[in-house]
């Protein structure tokens, strides 16, 4: 089975990992498919397709069912999907005023899932840590012992280096300099790699996998909430910068004499545009939160002058950081997730206006603003894929049927 | 020799190709190789790198030279080069008040360059498709009538789609939605696909292949001309956007309340750090161009305070535009092109201190400024590269020693 094609320089095994690689980033984004379909969509031939399949079905990975009888003639295509069972990893997720987890299994198939309230402010990355590992067990307790953790993935509302999860800036929490990682590590006691990374580029990467953006290629996910993050696709792949501080967008220079903002400098994007720039305009407490913004909605719908005239604002300013973005970037689609989805519907129009007046018309007419579609969940769905990547990028390491093995072990 | 996989999925002619093509960008972007390096650098078998060295040579493109005698015991491994001969392509230039063009060998090697200036202002795209014409038939007067011309790459100081190089906007040469491409392609008449791409875009890549950016991962090229330009390079690879319009940092909203930009907006980015402004500031005529540049840095040098002041207000909007884009990119390089690479050594301390009070200090820690070394002929020079992008993606199509062909068939 081995054949080595030396006078080609590749051997097959690398060969035979990227292909099963490729059918199983397929079916974890795409869903089940048939055999036919994974031949279009790979561009493998039929029968390696048939060989890879029969690969993850006995290392427990993937299932394959008799199609449902169709009107067409010729023989159907067996159907195919990963098993959500086969593989899991735990999301985690450490938001302003929420903490939340949830077990997914590959595919995208949310197990469990739950999230509480937390205090808002300055909070000790210890309890912080000690109280996800708490929900952790909570998601955790009803699932099989032996069952297979791919990894831990985390999204956190600050500014996060990638390769250790270490924080360097989260002013929600009170955090600067905090090494999470490491601190998750310790509490959670697992044995399963640990990824911590920024809220919103979680959300713009589950927003492009299974959410308002499939597929896309050039994609700018904003996201408000008392900050402003952001997450970039740019050709398919999400946009890490050297070390994954990229993406803080809420950080944009818009207007250099403006307000003073929590990172230190003045007149930053979310001065401007965030949660609590849209309270204070509307003489409303700026830390209130989700009640103070479901109120000012309400208002804003019985035309309360100073409900509407504060999203103005903050829609003639999201319009003037936005145009920045559609000439840098040029990008095909921007989705707007937190209270920039909810608040589109008042100042859609206001923000038309200044893209108009802003943007560069050729990138300008290229670009659609839609709201986000995973809502609140997006980032820690996301923490869950970036769990998976491992996987996904090699499943071949998966396929050993842990399980059975184990049970035999301690039987 | 044609090995077919089926089992793999995977044709050997495909893998032969893709190797074709690691081997030659390798040595076109690194320059001459021994094998051995080249076996490090591709990660291809020794005996595949062989082969695939002799298909290169019998096709003309490479070349094999024995190496220098080493004291090191051992057979030493032949060094090998492209053909700078071997095949060829036609670099164009469009720039504020200059037009260019250049013959360049693969490898990069320039075998004929001219510049000439042109009236700076409204010019027809007609009279600059001629004029280029006349300058490309002079750069390859002196070359073989039967050389390969692999395509034609254009620069051009506007916002261009790439797909036809018809160019929405160019203020510096008064263009709106003008047919570029197609223009060129009447006037040069060439067997030869054009590509047209925006300068600093060009700049970008030709900076990260050959200039002070080389293997950068993410880097950010920004050019200060009349306009300013940008170019980015994320994970390696140029960002176009959708459809090639990326990039355009000059017209990122950075005082709204600012003066007019040519674009239709209002302060945008090049409205405080591009030429127009640092001239104005010094008290000189906005257009005056390079020789004004030169005597105000010559004033600078003085100690004028008029040339200082202006300075100093351009390094402060410099270093303002910069954070963002480091809290944005989280680039690892920033490479100052055209009048911002010229003024550095006036502005650094002011832009360093913006930089420290503007972005975010865990992106800051890890960005380097540095000036462009290629200078002028950035833009030229990428746009050559533009135009080798389909030899290096196949070279496998470029093979066939075609000037035999030719001459056998004309003999």
């Amino acid at each position: 089975m081995t054949v080595r094609l030396e006078a080609l320089g590749q051997r097959s095994e690398t060969v035979r990992r990227a292909n099963l690689s490729a059918i199983v980033r397929e079916l974890h984004a795409g869903g089940p498919a048939s055999r036919s379909e994974l031949v279009a969509r790979t561009g493998l031939t039929r029968s390696a397709i048939r060989a890879l399949i029969g690969e993850l079905a006995a290392g427990d990975l993937a299932t394959e069912e008799p199609p449902e009888p169709q009107g067409t003639p010729g023989r159907p295509s067996p159907v195919v999907s990963l098993n959500p069972d086969g593989a899991v990893v735990l999301g985690l997720e450490i938001a302003v005023d929420t903490l939340a987890a949830a077990v997914v299994g590959l595919g995208g198939y949310v197990h469990e899932r739950v999230r509480i309230d937390r205090p808002s402010g300055h909070t000790s990355v210890e309890t912080i840590a000690a109280d996800l590992a708490a929900l952790a067990a909570a998601v955790r307790s009803g699932r099989p012992v032996n069952e297979t953790l791919v990894g831990v993935g985390v999204a956190v509302v600050g500014v996060v280096r990638r390769s250790d999860g270490f924080v360097s800036m989260a002013p929600n929490l009170g955090w600067r300099d905090v090494p999470l990682g490491e601190a998750l590590a310790a509490a959670l006691d697992l044995d399963a790699p640990i990824w911590v990374a920024n809220d919103a580029d979680l959300g713009a990467l589950v927003e492009q996998r299974r959410g308002a953006a499939i597929g896309g290629d050039h994609v700018l996910f904003i996201s408000g909430e008392y900050g402003v993050g952001g997450g970039l696709i740019v050709d398919g792949q999400p946009l890490t910068g050297v070390a994954g501080y990229g993406g803080e967008v809420g950080h944009l220079p818009i207007n250099p004499n403006g307000a003073a903002c929590r990172c230190g400098s003045f007149g930053c994007w979310e001065t401007e545009v965030g949660e609590g720039a849209l309270l204070r305009m509307a003489g409303r407490p700026p830390g209130g939160g989700r009640p103070e913004i479901d109120a000012l909605l309400s208002d804003a719908e019985n035309g309360v002058p100073s409900a509407l005239s504060a999203l103005d604002h903050v829609g003639r300013w999201l319009g003037i950081g936005l145009a920045g973005f559609i000439n840098v970037f040029n990008p095909r689609l921007i989705v707007l997730g937190g209270i920039f989805g909810r608040i589109l519907p008042y100042v859609g129009r206001t923000l038309d206006d200044e893209l108009d007046r802003r943007a560069l018309s050729a990138p300008r007419r290229l670009v659609r603003i839609v709201p986000g579609t995973l809502r609140e969940d997006a980032p820690l769905l996301g923490a869950a894929e970036l769990a998976f990547e491992p996987l996904l990028v090699d499943p071949a390491g998966w396929l050993v049927p842990r399980r059975g093995r184990l049970e035999q072990a301690s039987a």
